[in-house]
């Protein structure tokens, strides 16, 4: 938690459940991430926060823009980023947001099918357009695989029919999934993409990017390893494999630039043992499953959880939210404890809720409203 | 489908993705409930649809109403309902909901622990209450035992301590799971309650309530038992366990009641095989998990799902969402199949979506608005 967050919690007391950003650790943030790959060209993924004032800052940064769909394409451009600095990079489009997207200049288009690239032949001509590769995504916390890219096999001949659609084959991409604790992830992808290139050059189509995608991870309640060996792991594969030749690189970090800049702060609505001795206290809290914290699901995502108590005794915990349903339980297999001094009406906040949190909310699940959300 | 449904949409073509209910067909699954379990005051739980035409419609027919906040108790005397119809039916309540609840006349409360009897106690004095007792779930397709319920010795020492507290002891409420198939579990479930009744009337206090819960289930792609074995099932052992000395019933259906009055039509935005030609077809629709089909998760609730091409030759399809989310995959290990004729631009309408749906929809996750609604 920045000073800034912890005074604005201290004078305002803002009702509970709200989020508070701090933009100025994003611009850290994006500094640090800069620095750790100061050859990468970086498209932060909208879909972790879009919030404006984040957008703002991020395009008076010099940032590009990895948008999920039209919605949000429009929101970069309302923040002020040209469409030249964004990417339409969801794999699955509408034919009406390709031809909004196409209609105010972007250029820039996934795909990880036939399907798809046809659409983006006939709606968007001439655009950009990579193609995303299917890789392991061991490693990662929250796994993307199974629902995207392609095998390499039918990455090469849509390449190609890309160029005979009239399109631009621009380069390749891949994610490793998000919140991805090993760089060993990266470099095996960069191998994949690099033979792949290889091959397309041999048959006279030369790709000039690769997209390495995102989820650079973050502190929850362990350490991490550093971003600047993330860098360093794909700086060296990179030029391990491409060697003098680099291609242009893209990266759509999301989680990394906005997560640790953000703080849920959460009132605790009961904390009860409900008659079994012998198993943890539930703490409720006025936010769950339903109410941002999606990425609790399968308890995945396990925030650092902050409260007035906090140096007294502690002792065993499961964590629920607030509605009446039985999946709205965020943590109750991982090892929780917080004091035994916690009781109702009690504000606790829960760190580096920046990302994936504000969005997911859900409009009005048991009839409680969004969270709010605060810029400062 | 009812055929106002089928009109409306054929009509209409309304923007995909939408929510379309009958509010007829939820007067006639009340009627048929209120038939099948004559004996209950029917409690429907606002939580499964709280939208106004639904609430008038069922304040109009006499039903009661169980609350899940303050906000969904406000919903309900906005739609015509009468303070001593409403139970603020959540184990885990704020002290300001409890106060505004009270203080607008709500009379009946719930609990599972000696610190929510506490807060009513103090907030809400001299209200009845009733004790959630802790049932097995099994037979449930979306459970929710853990969470919530409290053992019967607790319960016991609870119901004593709230007629010390000032509060009027009404009763013990349980829920066997949402989506229950089996009638056996209510059979359980009142056996121990029956118990505990009998137990504490030997001490001197009558209690006069049984809260049956919901969860009683609807047809989603198979068959289930039809209401009137459960409400036969029900009736039998009650009288069996209480003879003459019948309690009050209450009974909190949600799913019942509108489940099977809603459509979702939403839009095929891409068919792929993304190279595998071995594996299933991925047909990704504008509705997702994260856009109200939540209850997907763990592939714990399977829609059936109508198209344009009906009747021609079917094979093995994924079925996911259309955001960049891996998460978003609603059905993958479930064996479903669609027509091979399916292809991007296609309607499709999702049945018996009526329940759990348009409230757990994000805000805007990935930039897609909630889906829209339409009470017909």
């Amino acid at each position: 938690m920045t000073p800034k967050i912890s005074q604005f919690l201290a004078d305002e007391q803002p009702a509970t459940p709200c989020l508070v950003v701090d933009v100025d650790e994003v611009e850290d943030r994006f500094r640090r991430l800069q620095g750790a790959l100061p050859l990468a060209l970086i498209y932060y993924a909208v879909k972790a926060n879009p919030a404006r004032p984040i957008l703002e800052r991020l395009v008076s940064l010099g940032s590009r823009f990895d948008a999920a769909s039209w919605e949000e394409i429009r929101l970069c451009l309302d923040a002020g980023a040209s469409p030249d600095d964004i990417s339409f990079g969801n794999t699955v489009k509408k034919v009406s947001a390709i031809q909004a997207a196409f209609a105010v200049g972007v250029r820039l288009y996934v795909f990880d099918s036939l399907e798809e690239l046809e659409k983006i032949a006939r709606y968007a001509p001439g655009s950009k357009v990579y193609c995303r590769l299917l890789v392991d995504n061991y490693g990662a916390e929250w796994p993307l695989s199974r629902k995207f890219g392609t095998t390499v096999e039918s990455a090469r001949e849509l390449m190609l029919h890309a160029r005979e659609l009239g399109l631009d084959p621009y380069g390749l991409s891949f994610h490793v999934g998000s919140q991805q604790l090993s760089a060993d992830a990266y470099e095996a992808a960069i191998a994949r993409v690099a033979s792949l290139v290889t091959d397309l050059s041999a048959t006279g189509l030369d790709l000039r990017m690769v997209n390495l995608g995102g989820g650079f991870p973050i502190r929850y309640r362990d350490d991490v390893p550093e971003i600047e060996q993330f860098g360093d792991a794909i700086c060296s594969a990179m030029t391990k494999h491409f060697g003098n030749a680099l291609p242009e690189m893209l990266i759509e970090p999301g989680r990394f630039i906005v997560g640790a800049a953000g703080v849920v702060s959460a009132e605790v609505v009961l904390v009860s043992r409900r008659g079994r001795e012998d198993g943890p206290r539930w703490v409720y809290l006025d936010i769950g499953r339903f109410g941002g914290l999606a990425e609790t699901e399968g308890e995945s995502i396990r925030y650092d959880i902050r409260t007035q108590h906090d140096g007294g005794a502690v002792s065993a915990v499961a964590i629920a939210g607030p509605t009446c349903d039985g999946a709205d339980i965020m943590y109750e297999r991982s090892p929780y404890v917080l004091p035994d001094a916690l009781a109702a009406g009690d504000r606790v906040e829960l760190l580096s809720t920046g990302a994936y949190v504000s969005t997911y909310c859900s409009t009005r699940f048991n009839g409680f409203a969004p969270l709010t959300e605060h810029y400062i």
